[in-house]
């Protein structure tokens, strides 16, 4: 089935305990989209300057990914500089010049509004209504969004949450959005405003997913050396919405293992700067890390009054 | 198989955003003994002073748990003032009376000495050794301890470990003891320190297990309420090892079942003060939310090249 995806494009400049690297490759759409292409094509949406490479562009329609609602317009590329400590966990900003993305007008080409599966990556919820406005009639909506929407939009975010089927944040944004440090209460409250399934993504401790009389809860894959966390929440989101585009399957079976495979590709992204570990990734390899995860939650049942 | 504790006792004033209670019982020896009770007998070493109630010991008697090692000694018992913020997540201590803890020799009484399972909870690494060298020959030694014992013991804490043959830290601990903050990275530095398995709680997002060639991951069962989280790291070493001693089985699989017990039984005593939750709990309570965390983590294999 067909998938939208819109958001950030960018070129950042990172700075992890592992290197530094200078206007590579990223943001939300793109991290999202190149890890839903091993699913699916993809159609992207979003803006750049002319100083975005074409190499950039060969790569993303060597995946799969449509451009054509990629705007090139005059300026330059969205750009984020940040770096994280020796623990990985944040990310610190230094430097943020939105340049062609101030001004990010998300016109839907004719021919991807009729998209199944629509991923909003983190933007303006504004731009988000703006977007769920030109589609047709999906079947499912994922949403996403960051601590800078809560603060600054919390009005336009909540009306986006109640168009939406999914939305996906992390602990700390959902603790932010609800105002209860407990997740489980938390995931209650975002489900009584209107959304039908909440994922929350825990970075190391793994990621949850709750609906309707449904909570399932998966660990992350162990790793003993992440290179650059950036994108991994949006890798996750995009091999997640990915993986059911291509089922087309929205059991909540089916959900659960769309789950695994967002939080086995985002291992995967985290092992080098930008997307480039996805370059050489392959489906063998994330049925490889699929599997292993399988072995490492698995316990045998016990019937503990028969001791 | 018999199990010996050795740990704290303790009457603790506890504040949580449900309550504030005042001299409760407490202790790392008592939260792990009574939720070791569940599944063996108990043999329990610490002290107390004269002001410790004989209904305290009544209870303890009752619930199967052996007191000819707890000591009485002319004072007051141990006691610990601490609170907790909304998030519940970090003790803040008020207040700290070593008073007859100060001056505490764990003298094991001979019939204690053969135990099978011995479970070192959080007290002084020097202690921890002195059990070590009055026991006979036991199958398995569990250690525990806290950032204190980390920051001003290390030299003798890392002894214990090398005459341990599990460690059971949370993340918080993993770190600082290891230097690292991956918990992957840390927890293989704790066993190049010579312990045989490493066990690393969580709280709300679980616990993991580490053996040579084996990884285990378990997230934490879903609470929407956590009332008092004191001992609920004893409680989960507690009923782990009692598991592990009622089945005499050290096989990985088991090792397994047995973390997810500790997790359960942990989540049973934060829902209440002290280890009063402990009181009414039965079997089939453990029995119920183990079979739901066993359904919460499932999902179903998949053939990704197949797609």
């Amino acid at each position: 089935m067909s998938l939208l995806i819109v958001g950030s494009v960018a070129l950042d400049t990172v700075k992890t305990p592992f290197g530094r690297h200078e206007n590579i490759l990223g943001g939300s759409a793109v991290h999202a989209s190149v890890a839903a292409s091993f699913f699916v094509p993809v159609n992207l949406v979003g803006v750049v300057g002319k100083d975005f490479s074409p190499a950039h562009i060969t790569f993303l329609n060597q995946r799969g990914i449509d451009t054509q609602g990629l705007q090139i317009k005059e300026g330059k590329t969205f750009h984020w500089e940040g770096f994280y400590e020796f623990d990985l966990n944040q990310a610190h900003t230094l430097d943020t010049q939105l340049n062609v993305f101030a001004a990010f007008d998300p016109v839907i080409p004719d021919r991807y509004r009729s998209a199944d599966f629509v991923f909003l990556a983190n933007i303006d919820p504004d731009l988000q209504l703006k977007v769920l406005a030109q589609m047709q009639k999906p079947k499912m909506v994922l949403l996403d969004t960051m601590n800078f929407w809560i603060e600054t939009k919390k009005a336009a975010l909540l009306e986006v949450i109640k168009q939406v089927d999914v939305i996906v944040l992390n602990d700390a944004e959902t603790r932010q959005l609800t105002g209860t440090p407990n997740l489980i209460a938390g995931a209650k409250a975002l489900l009584a405003m209107g959304v039908k399934k909440v994922i929350i993504k825990k970075g190391e401790h793994g990621a949850l997913l709750f609906e309707d009389g449904h909570y399932f809860a998966v660990p992350s894959f162990p790793l003993d050396k992440v290179v650059d966390p950036t994108g991994a929440g949006d890798s996750f989101a995009g091999s997640f919405i990915g993986y059911l585009a291509k089922t087309g399957d929205l059991s909540h079976n089916n959900l659960r293992k769309a789950i695994v495979i967002g939080s086995i590709v985002a291992s995967y992204n985290v092992e080098d700067f930008s997307c480039d570990r996805m370059r050489t990734l392959t489906p063998k390899d994330i049925q490889h890390r699929f599997d292993e995860l399988k072995k490492i939650v698995e316990f045998e049942a016990t019937e503990l009054e028969r001791l």
